[in-house]
């Protein structure tokens, strides 16, 4: 049941889209230590940036999403938030200049591990350890390059909504509306424990080397294994169910071998191969242990005596959503992270029975209330 | 965070319990083509079968659990169901006779994929494809040696409680009560989702060589990762957050390297390394795939008309219990099973807020129900 993927890694293969913009941003040191002498930042944009530069909305990618939030001409492809994103869209790109960066550490034309460094090496192994607050850093210095000195909100999904809520907590002044949805305020130990086993996958490919695998064959099989593990929690048990149940695949038969080692799969098997196949060819395995990392380390309360009190300093309206039936950023983690914003945020429930997916799938349900919290 | 254990295989290592008894069963016919000419099954006893040998329960383990129920004289530590079974405990040894066995496949004794085939060596990717219903008909060889013509009751959690099933419906004259406890009537997507990837893990170990590893280092590091998992569905979210939440291991700092290969650890890593090493340090890998792959056969009403049908032929008086909190084995698949059985069928809730594990821990509070449902 290995993937088929045959994939010899080049860096920087992994970038097929023709909207972005590259920004060199400089050197930047990295919260664990970290640095790197020359950073570049990969975006989209939707809109025009008006002359007070104040109708900027920054909207920040889920682990393993990017900057393409929506088509545009230069890239006519549906986007993660089609829906949401465009002229006369909940998000209206004839009043709002929208910007979506590709986070550092991926691997969309944002400097990550399979970038090269000044000797045209690939960092692999040696790039930093990457944070919610690194990803923010860097972020940062784009928008002073872009000269907008506020966003009138940052929003995002899954980690999407960690760096927006991050963002209201590193920059209330750059801030005026902050969107957290699917999302609470730090990853919890369920989270961590199963990001954990994610890592140890991928790191256990023999393909891996430690990271440095660049110009051989890429950990495809590890990095797929994380991939089903993750894909499994972003949607729910009873989707699963009622799609694939204990249906075989096609023709085959999972009970037709004498031994251990069959061929034959279930469909629910085949939907995840295809699954982990699909990332394999198009993420960077460095990249996801960078993000997963990063995932893990998010915790808007480290260094600010705690939750509460990190929010108590956000100063962006916020706007928090959850989907009724996420099973790993359960609707409890965002119902907490409303209440440290004030006894009157109310939680915006979507209502969809696939999980955490349902962020990307069903966010027009409330796409009512964030207009009119965040004043879109 | 590799694994620390340092293990080299050798057959039939796993075995340290001394009051199992093993019998020769014969040749075994498995269902999907497997046959094996010399099969044994390895038991344990608790008090003792009357004369007419109508006083004998047969309890089932689960995954990786063993035959060790109960404590006795000759193996004086505590089983998984200690407050169960014994001489005045709710399954009460003074009247009755219970027997436990290994399951064909695993690596208590029984045979399994590291157990010597009749050139003394050991199966490895040799071994028979193992269904449930293998199992049962191997459990049945030995009742027919022991002189056992009908149980009063089958009992089980998890894999025990789809054995005990399959036990109903196989030998329906042969078993007059039947306890599904954290089991439905068949395997899920979602069941059988997590278990592709944690097969798919242990494959990936390059010390697994296609299962033929013995003698060489043992894929410890593939059967971690399927441990943790499987452990960390075996618990609840809010269970694993409220015991160890996003706190660092020690003195250790999952937030101290300048590079993605860190190894500071959180605590809710710390605690699954140990799951995964304990388990390495008991249990066979190959075992492991042979009974997962067993369980993810599971369907009461394959070959039978399905699920209703299958169920509306076992003459058992069913008890079926399920745990509240438990994510993997849902109340609702209980439910299901209980509707199955007949419109006024109960499932008796165990209140636990830590999951799947609630039917190890805690199977207690339905005892009362369980004794009179089954006449103990």
């Amino acid at each position: 049941m290995s993937l088929d993927l045959e994939s010899v890694t080049d860096p920087a293969t992994y970038v097929g889209q023709s909207a972005l913009t590259t920004v060199a941003i400089g050197e930047l040191h990295f919260e664990t230590g970290g640095y790197l002498p020359n950073v570049e930042l990969a975006y989209e944009t939707w809109g025009t940036l008006n002359k007070t530069k104040t109708n900027a909305i920054l909207i920040q990618h889920a682990l393993t999403g990017d900057s393409h939030v929506a088509s545009s001409q230069l890239a006519p492809e549906a986007g993660w938030w089609e829906y949401l994103v465009g002229p006369g869209k909940p998000i209206d790109t004839n009043k709002w200049f929208v910007i979506a960066t590709n986070m550092v550490g991926g691997c969309y034309g944002s400097t990550g591990p399979s970038s090269l460094d000044e000797h045209n090496r690939p960092y692999g192994s040696r790039f930093p350890f990457v944070t919610i607050r690194d990803a923010v850093n860097a972020e940062a210095k784009l928008a002073d390059i872009l000269g907008i000195e506020r966003f009138h909100a940052v929003l995002g999904g899954s980690m999407g909504g960690g760096r927006a809520l991050e963002w209201a907590a590193m920059y209330p002044d750059r801030v005026s509306g902050v969107g957290v949805i699917a999302c609470g305020g730090q990853s919890t130990a369920e989270q961590i424990a199963f990001a954990q086993a994610q890592v140890e996958a991928i790191r256990l490919d023999p393909n891996f080397k430690g990271g440095d695998y660049y110009g051989g064959p890429a950990p495809i099989q590890g990095l797929g294994i994380a991939r089903r593990i993750a894909h499994i929690n972003y949607r729910s048990e009873p989707e699963l169910n009622v799609r694939f149940g204990r249906k075989f695949q096609g023709n085959e038969n999972p009970l037709g071998s004498p031994v251990a080692a069959r061929q034959g799969r279930y469909q629910v098997e085949s939907y995840l191969n295809y699954k982990a196949q699909d990332l394999a060819g198009r993420f960077d395995a460095n990249s996801y242990i960078a993000l997963t990392e990063a995932l893990m380390s998010h915790d808007v309360g480290r260094g600010r005596g705690g939750q509460a009190a990190a929010v108590a300093k956000i100063s962006a309206t916020p706007f928090i959503a959850a989907v009724n039936s996420d099973r790993l950023y359960f609707p409890e983690q965002s119902y907490q992270l409303a209440a440290d914003f004030g006894p009157h945020t109310p939680v915006h429930l979507i209502d969809s029975p696939i999980g955490h997916d349902g962020f990307l799938t069903d966010l027009h349900q409330v796409a009512d209330e964030m207009i009119k919290t965040l004043g879109l």
